[in-house]
């Protein structure tokens, strides 16, 4: 070891899903949508002046926040924007959990908290989720320094209805609770009604999803004023300007276009419940998914020699091998066309496997 | 207070210099270029299809490393990429500065510093500038958890030489050694060849400067590989896509085309010339800038009401309302018409403020 790396922070970093680019692949390993952003983003980019960016963006985002503000019928002073979700909900883990006591979240969950928790020295306990991989709320009403879960759970896809997460909230005026809402436009009933009533609920979305720009790194959080502040404060003393000026102009764009946001979320709803009656009649099981993902498990053929015969075809998907969900995929919904590449394959194999028997 | 509050991070936080956005205004405030993007910068956001920006960016940032480090003749592994200096500066006060010793840097500097090491909970000792606000290198010679400097110096503009920069990063084997070059394009000489000679030196730059994009946060650090891997666990416990695709894009085409850069760097640095002769001449004293702004003081005219007055005419410059330089302006070079606006005036107030002496 070198003298200096005495000082060097420990870490286990979080390892995201792997992004290939080939050209023939499908590609339904990390959430993203199958369907390309509004048509207003691009045109709000082309119109972008080069000159413009020798200037630094509004630190404020101003732009942003009001369309954001505006969409969701709250006030500026409720909206905080970020480099992603991710960057989110890293400002807020910063911001809000400095107990000594532990953050609370499932063990089955994003796998970014406990990194979280490790890089910023945060305690933190995982709550099992019951046999059936849902939330147990009374499991989130012992002492804590903080709460966090997403909702869809990620990567179950299974909803917390809108009575538990805030009997969650009630249950903990002492402490922060984020609810990280990164599926919740492909089905779920959103938490955002409750943070008028109770100061200490954070909501978290992202564009990186049913707003179909991954690429474009923007994420979101609504609460009391009191929270936005605060985490305002924290971004503040990290970074000023998180936000590049085209991810301004393209962010307000894919908010202004509302009608194909939610042909979007439509399409990706429609084809995942058509998909799920072709992966039951597979023998596929799985819970009753609710975000732009399936997560199942098959009666005969484990997820791993799945996840690598796909694989082999350019078919990519999710494979976590973790205590639990070592016999799940997790497959995004992809466009029609996409899903039924992946069935047939499936079909194909999962009956080549059969006669060999 | 809530009762949720007691958990929250307390922070002061940087304040950025305003951008105000008027139609007829000269912005000197801020250090931005007078000059747009290189032309290729445009060209490569407008070639992006639209559909690129549903996927999720190369977490790596493959491209936007080996163009800078084809150019920098480095190693694809010694290269950090960040949203903006910002970014990359935090991360590094994250990942190396974890000591009980404090981490030293000068009195008057980036006033990022100390935000940074408040809110990472980082010991810190400031070393007064000399009389003359240049660092001494002797400062830097005792027990430390790290330290960290511009170079040219921030708001000073003043340069240390490479042998001083040296002397500091060999008398401290144990610490790892920021060099913060933000403004080193400007006519300085960059520490970055003694990174194949000490691996506990890490320099930092940025593309918001130099090459005219401070809209699209883009900064980077260099160091041995040693350093740059530690770098990248911490960001990958923190966000593992910061970098969005237009900024990729962007920032190999910016790198791509050095002599629109060079060309850049030399205006301004022919403009900065010129002012100072005609600041001097106007009675104004200051160090000797190698950067790209001028940090002014007037023999007979108080700072705060030169800004005041510049102000007015929608010319901004930068005052620091802070001990030892509270008689200062930094101003921005910015074109040689925006400077001969900000001299004419100048002229014109001083002498009518003299009259009515």
């Amino acid at each position: 070891m070198k003298l200096w790396e005495k000082n060097v922070r420990q870490v286990t970093p979080y390892v995201p899903g792997e992004q290939p680019r080939l050209p023939d692949m499908i590609k339904l390993n990390t959430n993203e949508s199958p369907y390309p952003p509004a048509p207003g983003v691009k045109k709000a980019l082309d119109a972008m002046a080069g000159d413009t960016l020798r200037l630094y963006p509004d630190p404020a985002c101003d732009s942003l926040v009001t369309a954001l503000a505006d969409y969701y019928h709250v006030k500026k002073e409720q909206v905080f924007v970020g480099v992603g979700s991710d960057d989110v909900l890293s400002m807020a883990f910063l911001t809000f959990f400095n107990s000594s006591r532990p953050v609370l979240f499932p063990d089955i969950t994003y796998s970014f908290y406990d990194v979280w928790a490790k890089v910023y020295g945060i305690p933190y306990v995982q709550k099992p989720l019951r046999e059936d991989l849902t939330i147990d709320p009374e499991d989130y009403k012992e002492e804590n320094g903080g709460i966090v879960f997403p909702n869809p759970n990620a990567p179950t896809g299974i909803l917390l209805p809108p009575e538990a997460v805030e009997d969650i909230v009630r249950s903990n005026p002492g402490s922060v609770v984020i609810v990280d809402e990164a599926y919740i436009d492909f089905g779920g009933t959103s938490a955002l009604p409750l943070i008028e009533k109770y100061d200490n609920l954070l909501v978290v979305q992202t564009f990186s999803k049913s707003r179909s720009m991954a690429g474009m790194r923007i994420g979101y959080a609504m609460g009391s004023e009191a929270l936005i502040r605060h985490m305002v404060s924290v971004k503040e003393s990290v970074n000023s300007y998180t936000m590049n000026t085209p991810s301004l102009l393209a962010g307000v764009a894919a908010v202004e276009d509302d009608a194909y946001f939610r042909d979007c979320c439509h399409k990706i709803i429609t084809t995942r419940e058509r998909v799920k009656k072709e992966l039951k009649a597979l023998g596929f099981s799985f819970g009753d998914s609710m975000s732009n993902f399936l997560f199942v498990t098959h009666k005969d053929c484990p997820a791993r020699e799945l996840f690598e015969a796909l694989r082999q075809k350019h078919i990519f998907v999710r494979y976590f091998d973790r205590p639990r969900i070592d016999d799940y995929l997790r497959i995004t919904v992809g466009t029609d066309a996409e899903m039924d590449a992946l069935t047939g394959f499936l079909q194909e194999y999962l009956s080549g496997r059969k006669e060999t028997d």
